[in-house]
């Protein structure tokens, strides 16, 4: 690998601290001049539109056309749920992995629907037109609901494409995107889970990184692969520190104007609280787990998620710890403030500011007890209190108005509500007590075991009594009780004399009774406030900045670049080789094992080749499976994480250390020749070579 | 095995909970009536006599003579320290056990004392005659600690014995207990730690339990094995459900009379404060472990000590959630208080209670600082910062006179301080790292991260960024430096120009002030109150009762008896078939696997041979190794743990869920000569069978 020599690497380095890469920009609206100027590129239109047709939007995911056949290439934990559904006791092809020998052999997975981009249309006038000024804030958002639903059924033609309407800039532009779907997708290759998530917990957001996150699929029409004339190149050559990298995909959520105030908020209570929950859930469920196989083989998801939400919450706190972060958002705050100061356009912006501020201590106030009573229900970590609590409140709610009911009750959300409530997906006894066990305590010890609400739950027994106590006498493990209460209303519920619906009617007033502080004194006051700070930060930027992610299509940009973490040089990029020693060195334990193929076939290999690399482009989860090219638009990498230190792009982008990562196009490639003997394929996406 | 019909049985249980068998009962004051009215046994002085001079104490821990030739066992985890010092790279006896295959193959032991108690003087009277009244509380401190170490060099002859005075009922009685020494103690057989602990971390306070925590020495005088004509005689059969058996040993430290004020502190603010701290630690070295096999042995023995910590603290927290022994407390107190309000005696003491409950609220608005700067300093989690502190500390303290400086500079502090100051034990940069990172964010999570205190410390960095510069930057990792440094006082300390120095010296006001908040307003009051509510206890108890467990020689007693949790009646014993199946159960997988002995030898084994098993004998830390015998005086059973319940034995005893669990002495003798082959020590414990 060809290096940059390190005083031509000193002045990128200084270019870059000079002005940033930042920015998820809208295909709309990409700043060319500073591309211009920085990189002497060219972002002409051809190129953009071909990027833009050639992007596929996954659920929750990104993914990009890789053969004029409709081939299509995503991350492997994007495309893990479809590859389960595919699974059968018999066939684990989430764990083996799958190739299909040919076209005839691709696997045609159940309900998976891509989208591809085809057009963008302004529609901020009509939207403003029929809000009317003058409504009280509750009509006004009944009419913008009105004109977005009308908007976006016009859109749709035949069932071949879908619309949405994406709300830009908190609402100062609205944008109608027109979205080509594919629902004949069909699996074509997956590795192996363990390689795909190689180093499971301890190197997911870390980097240097050894992962083959990789999958393909094809799209079908009229049970032919589509046609796909927009699609990626792959490059010849592996990308090189300081090269110039483009990524492509589907943002999904990004807290950019969030006020300083709500940042401290997050940063002392917010954040800290969920560590500290999240630590215990951690802790819990790890020797839960430890205990026996089977109940490792229970506890295997949720501890799976806590460690997964940990690792992003470290990420997001050490960034809110960080002075530069800070002291960014506090320059932005003053700027935004002066502006409407001077301003007269922006006269009732003005409070805005300190309006968020004031929710913040409500907020500070009541974020245990909601988090502990509703919202996650932290004090009842149980799924049949879960399910009891939706049978109480579904009997309260579903007599009402629809518009009064709750939003978890209103006709729309019914059908994912009762997929949930009659799901015949195990639930084990043991683990519902240990996990209630342990959350009653919590909640003692939040809100003291001398408080009526804590006195009224344990009932005068100890938290593990208790909870043996609901679980086990509770009747609603069955699906059918479940399903006769849902239909027997209010006095079935009544008559159930079940204790566990006890417990979550008798803490139904105190529980909405928060639920009511924050949605009115916290949320609803903020989505006010916020609004008019947009407004005002519009008002200075307009377009020259890019809106705050909203799972559409973007385009980030920045330099291949390794980084310095504690004193030492973190290199762009890893090869094979590294992701052997990295087994060797945890002698090829779980998580650092590696599967039959990668061990039997590992001479085949080049270990030379480069694996990972990371780079310096803004992007936030939901650009899982973007595609990365390079100047010429051909394919280099497929984004599939970030390292610890880019989680704190949710609120603010760095790019001193922070860094997305990816999987080099050529190591992709060349595994899929050594490793998995996939030439036809290999030879499919990069021509034969 | 044999078991009591059901009928009996309940009757049993029912007459256990008319009296319950609590109590760690001085070897001088045995409740015989209790034992003949409910167990028809007598306790003989012949008979209590002869087993207090088979009693052994052990650093830490208890044992006892099985042979007339010295033989000595307790357990394994007792004697684990002692076998890691004879240890080597090339012997690992701690992981691969060891049996001397004769008398002269005994491994002598470096620094391991044992003690033998010879006899007990009640010398309360000299106590109290030394202490005058009307002194200050200081002058009466300094008064007792005279008269006490007075006494206690009277009784030391030669250095074969020494003594010590025991403070009881919280200084209401002042025992002499004169120890016979033994200074060269042989290392006999020792099983593979896998085995002594088999379930590590997941079984550890459980029970179920399959674990051969055993180890034995031999104690030598001149040469020779000392002869030991006291000792316990093997039992011929194993215990049976409801046989009544008796716990000899060192209880360490119980805390039955802590009011409900405290109780409530603890139960509320205190173990919840602990808790999460440490379940942030776990997860901390866990995913620290997690990320390498070299990084694994970095951070295991902390990690084990926390997880440790985290099982006992949920067991306390458990039992002050427990209503019933809440209300027992409650009980308790309402009585002591009723006769220092009918006594005039105990005018004073009238207001201790209210007292105590005063300073909870001291306690409980200082707890996080104190913790986090001063205590443990949480915030600081660093031993290179433990080494600034202690270098700052002593240049500071040790210029002052000795009754003027903090307890852990005084003289006689001074040699252990050097000790651990001066250690070579290796320090891990990258672990020191990832730990002052986390714990410099605790602290700001817990003061707030614009608190000035904060502010000072982070100076303008994030945690992380700061964690490296303090890490990387000081030079204390090198011993040399350091002697130079605790020599060259504080010109030297301050002329250091070291960041991790000015660190510690820049927080020790603020440090040295919430610990004089601590020591002044809170321990000082809190022990002076307490003496008062001891006094009354003393008063309407007298000797009836036990004193809190003092690491001295105590009797407890109580019934072989299973229990019932969550419905499930859990079996008094365990057998070797059982332990084979929860390996089985879990794949053999670490921390279920088996030393391969155990494997091979299987075949050799009676599966139906008990193996664990538990009664209700009241026992604390410090019983460890002690050992349990029948009305015979028999050897039935070797104390090596207590269930998660019986950690409320702190606070509380109840005999519903909490039981002892002891090796038994069957499986002991069984599995010598099965597994081991060690023939010639089974005869000598149990003579030729």
């Amino acid at each position: 690998m060809k290096k940059l020599p390190l005083c031509l690497l000193g002045l990128l380095l200084l270019a870059g601290a000079a002005r940033a890469d930042e920015g998820m920009w809208l295909f709309t609206n990409v700043p060319k001049d500073h591309l211009k100027k920085k990189y002497g590129f060219d972002a002409t239109e051809k190129w953009l539109t071909h990027l833009q047709k050639s992007c596929v939007r996954f659920p929750g995911g990104s993914g990009s056309f890789v053969s004029a056949d409709g081939l299509v290439m995503t991350n492997h934990h994007v495309a893990s749920g479809a590859i389960q559904r595919l699974s059968s006791k018999k066939k684990d092809y989430l764990r083996d992995g799958y190739l299909a020998a040919g076209r005839d052999k691709e696997l045609k997975c159940e309900a998976l629907e891509l989208n591809v981009l085809v057009d963008i249309t302004d529609v901020t006038r009509r939207v403003n037109k029929a809000v009317k000024p003058g409504l009280s804030p509750g009509q006004a958002a009944e009419a913008r609901r009105g004109v977005l639903s009308e908007i976006e059924s016009e859109g749709a033609e035949k069932g071949k494409f879908k619309s949405e309407v994406v709300t830009l800039y908190q609402g100062a532009q609205y944008h109608l995107y027109r979205y080509k779907k594919y629902t004949d997708v069909r699996l074509v290759f997956a590795p192996e889970g363990q390689i795909a998530f190689f180093g499971g917990d301890p190197d997911n957001f870390e980097y240097p990184r050894f992962d083959y996150d990789v999958t393909f699929f094809r799209v079908y029409e009229n049970g032919k692969p589509a046609s796909t004339p927009n699609y990626l190149r792959w490059a010849g050559k592996a990308v090189e520190e300081g090269d110039l990298n483009f990524v492509a995909g589907h943002p999904g959520r990004t807290s950019r104007l969030l006020t300083v105030a709500e940042l401290e908020y997050l940063r002392d209570t917010g954040l800290p609280f969920v560590m500290h929950r999240l630590n215990r859930l951690e802790v819990l469920y790890a020797t839960y787990s430890d205990r026996s196989a089977e109940n490792r083989r229970q506890a295997k998801n949720v501890l799976f998620s806590v460690q997964n939400s940990r690792k992003a919450y470290i990420g997001e706190l050490a960034a809110l710890l960080d002075p530069e972060v800070m002291s960014a958002r506090r320059e932005q705050e003053k700027r935004l403030r002066e502006k409407a100061a001077m301003d007269e356009e922006f006269s009732e912006a003005r409070g805005a500011w300190d309006r968020i501020a004031a929710v913040q201590k409500v907020r500070a106030k009541n974020i245990r007890r909601y988090t502990l009573l509703e919202g996650v229900a932290a004090g009842f970590n149980s799924q049949l209190f879960g399910i009891a609590r939706t049978l109480v409140r579904a009997a309260d709610e579903l007599p009402k108005d629809n518009k009064d009911r709750l939003s978890e009750y209103t006709e729309s959300a019914l059908p994912s509500l009762k997929l949930r409530l009659f799901s015949k997906e195990p639930i084990y006894p043991g683990f519902e007590t240990a996990k209630l066990a342990d959350s009653l305590t919590f909640l003692a010890n939040e809100l003291g075991a001398e408080s009526p609400l804590v006195k009224k739950v344990l009932a005068g027994k100890s938290p593990a009594d208790r909870a043996y106590e609901l679980i086990s006498g509770t009747k609603l493990l069955d699906v059918g009780v479940r399903q006769k209460l849902f239909k027997g209303g209010k006095e079935a519920v009544k008559a159930a004399n079940d204790p566990m619906l006890a417990l979550a009617r008798a803490i139904d007033p105190e529980s909405r009774a928060v639920r009511k502080v924050l949605e009115e004194q916290v949320e609803e006051v903020k989505s006010q406030a916020y609004a008019q700070v947009a407004k005002v930060k519009f008002a200075l930027e307009g377009t020259s900045t890019y809106p705050d992610a909203t799972f559409s299509l973007r385009l980030a940009f920045g330099p291949v670049k390794g980084y310095v973490e504690q004193g030492k040089k973190v290199p762009y990029t890893t090869t094979f080789a590294g992701l052997y020693e990295r087994a060797r060195e945890n002698n090829f334990k779980s998580p650092f094992n590696l599967p039959d193929r990668w061990l039997k076939n590992k001479d085949k290999l080049d270990l030379k080749v480069p694996f990972n690399y990371v780079l310096a482009a803004d992007i936030i989860g939901g650009n899982s499976g973007s595609p990365v090219v390079n100047r010429a638009g051909e394919l280099v990498g497929l984004i599939f994480d970030g390292n610890i230190q880019s989680l704190a792009w949710e609120f603010a982008y760095s790019d001193r250390q922070a860094r997305a990562v990816a999987v080099d196009a050529q190591g992709i490639l060349h595994a899929l020749r050594a490793i998995y003997g996939a030439g036809h394929l290999a030879d499919e996406i990069a021509g034969k070579r």
